[in-house]
């Protein structure tokens, strides 16, 4: 599914790390938040509140997940899971167009 | 308002100006194609194809418009308007929000 239909979507974006990482708030039909996002080639650290799950849309990243001490490559079509109150690190080696899943 | 309501909106954001601008194409229930953005502190020089009319949100730029010399300030909760097939010069001093609608 390449677009999100009859949903809310908030008109002001999320901004994190200067720009780096730009996200808007999409809300659908059945009250679930989403975020649907794009990460700029860069290598950051995200920290979590609710577990998420990052489904990929486009792109490629390396991923340090939590508890784990190598990383791993994710591409456009895969995801991966997050557990709440922890944190990631992630390299973004084409820019990365996600949605994220919450809870 | 805040928020589109009832809209379809893509999962792969539009990215400018090595992610400077992103923006997300937001369908209306009529099928009117808009677009939700974001642009970075930066100076940039924007190509229009269609008419536009840009809707601030939030933030501040300096613009120059097609066939004027001096810069203007828009800010959050003002608008400008672009001719189509013509270009125009903008500063954004903050973040600059954006709703873009054309035609």
């Amino acid at each position: 599914m390449e677009q999100f239909d009859n949903v809310s979507v908030s008109k002001r974006a999320n901004v994190y790390f200067d720009g780096l990482c730009v996200s808007y708030t999409v809300t659908l039909a059945d009250g679930t938040r989403k975020t649907v996002g794009v990460i700029q080639p860069s290598k950051l650290v995200f920290n979590t509140g609710a577990p998420e799950v990052m489904e990929l849309v486009e792109g490629e990243c390396r991923v340090v997940l939590p508890g784990e001490s190598e990383a791993k490559t994710f591409k456009g079509g895969e995801s991966f899971s997050i557990p709440g109150n922890s944190s990631f690190n992630i390299e973004v080696v084409s820019a990365l167009h996600y949605v994220c899943h919450y809870g």
